[in-house]
């Protein structure tokens, strides 16, 4: 039949419109190259630390070992990191003040204070060590280092929830160029999990199992696999609401990557650096945000399963989407997949 | 307390932070100037009418009267137009092309072909004629195309919900510059809509009224009120999700504008313009999407109100908003309708 097709997402009530009829080819935006943000003096560079508050974390480089140091001697800011944690000096989410604090967040259903953290993640030493270029073993660290984050702030009495995520290019929302990710932590779950969270939780009573792991199954043997390395896959979602979006799911069923084993950081570092090199080759360089799914609270642990979605900016969410949360996406994730496994190397 | 605000939507299960703590001037985005897409020869000027589909509705100037066309004869491209409603050359939705499509539409839960209808209204002969600036008669006509193209859209088997919306500049999607507004009919509920259907239902079944009605009384007495002008308000509501977003309410209670007076009509054209002439004049004729919300299936019509929510295009919904549905909102809408309040004009 000659019409667009309307798809429903996995799990989130939330319908998209794959162009079929007039798709676009995943090279027609090769001319959106994200636009580097200005900065006349990057604070984020190696000897400019001072331009920062001191880190909550560091991965060390010292006299060729690895080393973490948590919570440096207040006010000490060493040159010889390779990735540096700190506060955002603007932050959307604060840690309280005072220990009463926490029991006093939400003063009715409808107002809190914005309690929880905002952190950023230096991600090398490196201006441009994005993820689709950089060394694995930097990659690695940066992995790490998200755990350590997750671990330090999901143990925090007044956080229900952390978002790790990353914004690469002005487009995308990044005010810096130099690479790095953030961090937020939240007194609630926000709505978006809490939605796959209740769906998924429905489908494990149904069904007697996770959601995930069937989406994972089903992808993994179809058109919109893009690699599948043992413990990984990167595939574009069924109902993709973003032109190129694709996803990265561990195969291993687990709600969040604090459990994660040396040899899945490193495959997770490798899948995650191939897509993103492959989505810097098919479509010049594109802004994106990355965000991880994922959950800390315990009782989902048997029906959440992590995984990061990634959003490439290739198009202007106007009056139709943000009016009724409906989507038009120009093109069908299969052609996606297709470019994206074409185009992928290790 | 010196944290940030998290306040939840009226209805949706949508958390914002209002950053209190170092909140923006509504004046800060000035240089943020909406840009012109570029044309060379733009299709939707006069004399160009070959250059896009024939209208299938139009306000016609006929010796100093206005006439309203519906169908014209095939092919036939009036010159004399004052409103001219068309099929946008590149739909989202389009119509069945055999009457038994309408039942075919979804094959299963999660897949559906995109039926419906994706229609462009011509605003105005003046390529720059846009609501702010627009001569209340000619916003009038607007409105009255508006409601032209509900009821016949919302008269269709297969449409479930109308659409109502206006991008304006580059940066919210308008890719081309001529005043022109949108209508997508779907023949699903949108899942925004939905949420706030099923919310405003819940409520009505619990207190006995409507949710919007008593939203409006109380924003009506509030700091967040921009003008009440006796049968439609303008305010900021108390969780925006954008800097500087405003809403617009009808007074009397109703699902849809279908039964609007000719007052009605004119105090909403009167209402419209000078709140975005004031939106224009604080932050710099800002890019901005507008979107109607409203009901056409008979049983929400004691529950759901319609309105107008107006969002300026200041931000960037980066990695956590896209990855968690919570947002970060940078002006606080109390800010946002004292400097709106004190500039509009009539």
């Amino acid at each position: 039949m000659s019409y667009n097709e309307l798809r429903k997402d996995y799990l989130l009530n939330r319908w998209v419109v794959i162009a079929t009829e007039r798709s676009r080819r995943p090279t027609d935006f090769s001319k959106q190259k994200s636009e580097a943000a200005q900065t006349t003096v990057c604070p984020m560079c190696v000897g400019n630390e001072g331009m920062t508050p001191p880190a909550m974390m560091l991965y060390l480089k010292d006299n060729g070992e690895i080393k973490k140091a948590q919570d440096p001697p207040a006010g000490e800011r060493p040159k010889n990191w390779l990735i540096r944690c700190i506060p955002n000096l603007y932050p959307a989410f604060s840690p309280p003040k005072q220990l009463q604090d926490t029991t006093q967040i939400f003063k009715d259903k409808n107002f809190g204070y914005a309690i929880g953290a905002h952190e950023v993640i230096i991600e090398s030493p490196n201006h441009d060590e994005d993820p689709a270029d950089a060394e694995l073993p930097q990659l690695e660290l940066l992995i790490r280092a998200y755990i350590d984050r997750l671990k330090a702030l999901s143990e925090k009495p007044y956080v229900k929830y952390v978002s790790i995520f990353r914004n690469f290019g002005k487009e995308a929302g990044a005010s810096l160029s130099h690479a790095h990710s953030q961090i937020i932590a939240t007194p609630m779950i926000p709505s978006l999990i809490q939605e796959e969270m209740n769906a998924s939780k429905t489908y494990r009573e149904v069904n007697g199992k996770c959601v995930f792991c069937d989406v994972l199954e089903r992808e993994a043997a179809g058109p919109r696999l893009i690699h599948n390395n043992g413990e990984f896959i990167a595939f574009t979602p069924y109902a993709s609401i973003n032109p190129m979006e694709f996803w990265i799911m561990p195969k291993k069923h687990a709600a969040n990557i604090l459990e994660l084993t040396d040899g899945e950081v490193s495959a997770f570092a490798r899948t995650l650096k191939a897509s993103l090199k492959a989505l810097k080759d098919v479509v010049n360089d594109p802004p994106y945000n990355y965000g991880f799914h994922l959950a800390i609270n315990k009782e989902a642990e048997d029906y959440y399963h992590w995984h990061v979605e990634v959003y490439p900016k290739l198009s202007i969410w106007a009056g139709f989407e943000v009016s009724t949360g409906t989507y038009i996406n120009t093109v069908p994730p299969e052609n996606a997949a297709e470019s994206l496994r074409k185009t992928i190397k290790f």
